[in-house]
């Protein structure tokens, strides 16, 4: 191995100021692995930092490497470490759980209170190698793409989401047609939902690839939703809504077009606080409201590489663009466009 | 039995305007029976009648006899009854769900749409005789007594509300003190909470009866009580929130004592729609809202009566006050002060 | 409508013994539809019936029309119904509950302890009509083909054991490829389980169907299995099984294979008691065994028609012969030879 | 701290043959702590040791120092620990999982494959000093006495079992009175069973002391069992079994007194496989039975600390025996006679 890597670093606290440069390889220390990146993809998060937006300023500390969904290879064990071999195909879980609060204690280190995230607070996999600790590393099936290997990070969010829901033979909608909404639609079809209404906005692109990806309907959030849904249910409303937008109108017209007795399930982030029909629309119609956050360590990891390898699933018209490395800030200014699905990056 | 009987009739749609009257004795039809009403109580939706409040104006049509908590003799079947007898010592669910919609046909019959309630759509138990639908009537434990009968349709939601929290050795706060909140307290205990923080607001005679219910921290909803909570539960936070004030800051307060991971269980209802932070509160730490309504027909029924005949659990102090049923509007009056818990009246 | 109608009369308290022949036709009692049958499937109870096993003379009191399998139309309402209408397309629980028991008052019904079953204990739908108690009514989807809406009684004992297991993603294996598992490898298909073991005995053509419906491994129930199932799952073990033989080898080789903190779900039925391994298989290794008993009412049913119409889920090669309903004693020797999946008889 | 210490070493491979003899203090290696011991417990298993039983000679490689039930001072931190302090009042959980397995990376380390035990696998807490990996150490509340401190590693074998069951308000039965099930009464006391059968066979101490512990009634396992219990629950049967005897015929029995959808939690090591009829005690009857071991880590041992602070469960009696370690033999005679509760050794 060099001594020096090439890295996409983060090297200012302003907007974009990303550049691919030549920086020191990392050192595992102990209980850390060091990997050879092959394949990384660019996260909603990654685009955030680019655009220097205000939880950025509050949370990046710069120069930092971004980037914390990838695929790669082993190539060097720190000291300390147990399970993971060199040579091994690899990806990891981003969220790097404390270990010891009562979170971590009782199966729940996805939400961690005191997490640390790759490529957020210490330097990422937009490089040729990152340093990863051992328990975040998950090895690969042998036969998992580079490709879907990459996106299992983002996958793993649709994967706690859907899964929080009970999905097959019931009626669902995704709002919100991002990556992880596109891949939750995806994901309803492969567990055989009874139908599945993706709701976009304007982005056309991404309603054509909700359809692609399975969705037996795709609207538009709108004051027409209620009545199309009422249709096409029969009048009995949607089991479960999934609120990937981010979007307050979305979430609190999800509620809406909920059954009673049924149930919502929000990843989506607000820019800010809303206001909420809490009696009608949770309360007297017996409503549950579940916030997702994470992937659950390691269950979500297992069902994914379960689901990824069934043939029973179809990601691949979700990877729209394929980028070599040293083409970065191309990469990164077609995920700002929105016009894209998930996004590559090759390193070799 | 004569064919008239004594009943308190909400007579005109305007505020209180309930008079305490002769009128004719109800038949049974098809499918219902008759009770010889003995005990009954009043429910804070009375409060609301008697104030004329704007639900009530929407609801309401008088002439009407209100009235859904009691306990009581069947006196008569109506045509086409099966297993209820002349002579139980019987309740009753005061929710009659449709029994054809896909909630009554899939085990939530509690959320049916189509509900109509004792008391509030047809007449109630405010008199000497009620009529109720056969599949409504619960047999009393014959050791349960009259005032511990004529609660249970409150208590079941209480039943509901706990039961829906993972209570016992768990860390869990009361917010609101009504009968509904004192109820829940008392069962918390009753079912080994770690530790149970009611949470009051103004009614020093409520936060002194749930003291008495087995509370082990009574505090008021402010912004002390973050860091009060904190200390308390050694800086792990709530485990479980039971919202049961119908009061927004309440509600947010509630959330921001959770624990990640934690669950708020909301029965309370509130005037408009509120400002919450989604975000913040709900979706990255990972919490859970459930909206909770009714009684489960009829599983927290036969749970209440386990409870209630276990010896474990202590409503006594509950009741407050007790009223010959000529005595209506003082009962009535006393509800409205709000310086008491359960309030109940007796037909002989 | 005529007075008579072609039946097949199970006439005498000996093997075999069914006639096709001319009877009254039945009239609805209160709260009962009159359906006139289009299609019915023959269960391996019927086989039981037929070959007067000793289920069968403990249980049945000749003459009885049986077959509790079918779709039709309904023809005439009796007295007291309320939500069914003439015209209808609709087929039917098989199970008639009490409806006053604790389990049918708390959603349990389907393993209400007085039960009485279509076809078993009241005649039933080998016939050209039949009548129903309204509540066991089930309205097909306008969409659902008549040979899918005859088997939903079946299919449902299936979708009650898959989903009493979290097969999304995980190791499964079907023990006992009669109609019932062979649904169940369709059903495990069809919500992408990771890998679908069907495991047979001796029959070809099951496990040729097996196969064709979505196994990834059709094997056989031997020695040889535990290494195979290791090797196929790395070392895991399965996650569920499935047992639907009623073979006692089956039963404990099932148990061997799960992995620690896996489920088995029985719905087979043995013909004795037999020796289990509870310390070794059970306890220590915190595997869970789930009795699985008809279809929860009517959870399953609605879930059901969300999976047939959803397009995920192939049973039509489940459908292996079709006979006229003059035929019957033809498809009743088919199904005795084992060699078919779902019979099915036209009446028309 | 003195080089040595005193212990209670199994010497040899045979019956008995425990000496309380001074040996070398153990040092903590990395990731360990060293504790000083200030009370321990007998466990059954220590007995099963003692004995040099089937069991015991399979897997006990003397010499040994037993003991995994304990409690006591950190006193010394080996290489690389991070949270546990010098000075923190301690006990463990005596299961150390090998943190890489499917069950340990999803939650269910409880149920490790590769498990080695404290006190059986390696030298444990019969000593004045354990060392104990720091992942293992629970810091116990600092008002929890050292004999309910102690004890916890048997009764988190109760939470788990209780909790794998829905006590509150249903009718449950405990089957075998020895220090687990005698703790499991107590627990489903403290959580408001409806109704707390306790069923013994043939000791009358232990019999005695559930009765003190909470038991509605006790029982003796025979065949008059289903009379009595179909009389004390108005003839709906049991809601839940725990089966804490080890005993085929208590199993079984268990099985014939649970209502219909009840379930079955089995703690109890059998010493044989035996007879059980699956069809009608468990698949008819749609029951369910889960093997329960160990411990989850750590949920149920939060929950511990929340429930044995509570002050609404009451454990005290059920410690009957304390000795000074000096007399370590006197302490095992006791165990073995089985007329006691549990039996605690003080080292001070």
């Amino acid at each position: 191995m060099t001594e020096t890597m090439l890295a996409a670093v983060k090297t200012k606290p302003v907007s974009e100021s990303i550049k691919v440069m030549k920086v020191p390889r990392p050192e595992p220390v102990a209980g850390e692995v060091l990997i050879r990146v092959r394949i990384a993809s660019i996260c909603g998060t990654d685009v955030h930092i680019y655009n220097w937006d205000e939880w950025a300023q509050a949370r990046i500390k710069p120069p930092l490497i971004q980037g914390h969904e990838f695929a790669g290879e082993v190539v060097e064990l720190g000291p300390n470490t147990s399970h993971i071999q060199v040579g091994d195909y690899v990806s990891a879980e981003g969220h790097i759980a404390c270990g010891t609060c009562y979170q971590c204690r009782t199966g729940q280190s996805h939400i961690c209170p005191n997490v640390r995230i790759i490529g957020v607070d210490r330097d990422g996999a937009f490089a040729e190698y990152v340093t990863v600790p051992e328990g975040n590393v998950i090895v690969n099936p042998s036969n998992l793409s580079l490709e879907m290997a990459t996106i299992q990070d983002p996958f793993g969010n649709s994967v706690q989401t859907v899964f929080s829901a009970d999905v097959p033979g019931n009626y669902v909608a995704i709002f919100g047609l991002g990556p992880t909404g596109l891949m939750s639609v995806a994901l309803c079809r492969a567990v055989a939902a009874a139908k599945i209404f993706a709701i976009g906005h304007k982005n056309e692109y991404r309603m054509s690839l909700a359809k692609e990806l399975g969705a037996d309907l795709v609207l538009r959030s709108s004051s027409d939703l209620p009545a199309a849904i009422d249709e096409e249910t029969d009048g009995r409303g949607l089991d479960h809504v999934l609120e990937m937008s981010g979007n307050r109108d979305a979430f609190n017209l999800g509620l809406k077009v909920l059954r009673a007795g049924g149930s919502m399930h929000v990843l989506g982030i607000y820019p800010a606080p809303f206001t909420v029909d809490v009696s009608s629309d949770i309360v007297t119609k017996g409503v549950s409201v579940y916030g997702i956050h994470g992937r659950h360590m390691y269950e979500d990891w297992f069902r994914m590489a379960g689901l990824l390898t069934s043939g029973r699933l179809n990601l691949k018209p979700l990877i729209t663009h394929r980028f070599p490395f040293e083409d970065f800030l191309d990469a990164m200014e077609v995920m700002r466009s929105g016009n894209c699905g998930k996004v590559v990056l090759y390193m070799e």
